[in-house]
């Protein structure tokens, strides 16, 4: 068998997100599989680094797939660029070594997420950004924002209920930016569980606006309960920004 | 009569353009006009510095209308955020003079097209980009460009058709930068011909990859022919990016 490694980069606005899903075509995986299948007369399957849910984009996904056939991957990269549609865009592509998996092998993962801090409109980046407009303390954000890194049982911060396997995962760090009107948090670590990016913006933006403290964190991981934690913030905000291996 | 000020942004991707059509309401004024006149409950025509092309954008397009009411600017201007669909913004609406008329007293204008210089795609900023994959000489398209400063007779740069009108026009700096993959043209003149600006684009591009020579922009000026011009670059790269007063 013959292992690629194929780099992608996709605006999830109209996706029900990465995974392939029983009910619907609509999803980043399906187009992918079914592209790569039509172009490579076979059934492909790919894997990515992880799951993005509906409306998450990513700057850099890393995927990869199986096949007997030895492919010429220049090509078949170009292949890619004309047939996938134009949200999703193929940036790479290159043979990997045969024990090489997208998901099993991932390191580290960089997400990003951006606030529109601003009552002033923009519509170019409208579908990448989170409009909250209420004036954020930076700092407090960047204090609470501390108490998170580290590994913690970050049960406390998914949507996911009754898990099975461990809830630890380990943040390596949270830069938080102010660029004008914009607000960015780049968040980077070993593993992140379902809506946990997007539970920690809520956390940290109730951190920004005053409505909780930065001390209150360690007491919301303690508590490994849902309710402790801030709003979940909207898919659009977030993109994968790069994965390492 | 009250005289106002209004200065929007917009993503042209899915309109028809500015100007209010009668076989079309996807129009970006009639859009504007039908939401400023169910706020103040009054019919409400809206003038702008020119009009934009279907599928062209604006980062800042500035209008002016009339009203019998006195308006709380700051008001409204929240409304209009609030009705005015998601791709077009209300960036700033303050009283102005009597006299002044968006598109009568506009003196200078700067268009921004914007060139993605590479294969590898750009899913984020598709709808705001002309792909060109081939090299580009640029310094060739600034020694063009260069040449078509000043004031002319830009009748080989219109698709208007036997204009009774003067197509003298003064381009006052055409400035080509290169930004990574991106390669940006900024054109700030006195007033711009229908379709000028892309022409004068697919002109500097044809410069760009040596199909013609940067010598030979006097005669195509001096010929007043259409044909002898370069291609109509697609309206999506281009941004109306600034009016003067």
């Amino acid at each position: 068998m013959n292992n690629y490694r194929l780099t992608l980069s996709y605006d999830g606005t109209k996706y029900n997100g990465w995974q392939r899903l029983s009910n619907t075509e609509n999803t980043i995986q399906h187009k992918v599989e079914t592209t790569l299948s039509r172009l490579l007369e076979q059934k492909i399957e790919v894997s990515s680094s992880g799951r993005t849910d509906a409306g998450v984009h990513a700057r850099r996904q890393i995927c990869s797939f199986r096949t007997e056939t030895m492919l010429p991957c220049e090509e078949l990269l170009g292949e890619l660029r004309r047939y996938l549609p134009q949200d999703i865009g193929a940036l790479d592509l290159t043979p990997a070594s045969p024990r090489f998996h997208a998901r099993l092998n991932c390191t580290e993962k960089t997400y990003l997420y951006r606030i529109w801090n601003s009552e002033t409109p923009n519509v170019f980046e409208r579908n990448y950004l989170y409009v909250y407009s209420v004036p954020l303390d930076i700092e407090a954000m960047k204090a609470a924002a501390a108490l998170l890194c580290g590994e913690h049982d970050f049960s406390a911060f998914t949507s996911a209920k009754q898990m099975k396997k461990s809830a630890v995962r380990r943040i390596d760090s949270i830069i938080i930016k102010r660029k004008e009107e914009e607000v960015q948090l780049f968040f980077t670590g070993n593993g992140f569980l379902y809506h946990m990016v997007r539970i920690l913006v809520g956390t940290l933006l109730e951190v920004g606006t005053g409505k909780r403290k930065p001390e209150e964190i360690p007491g919301i991981l303690a508590s490994r309960e849902r309710e402790q934690a801030g709003f979940l913030a909207p898919a659009k905000g977030l993109t994968l920004w790069d994965v390492q291996y």
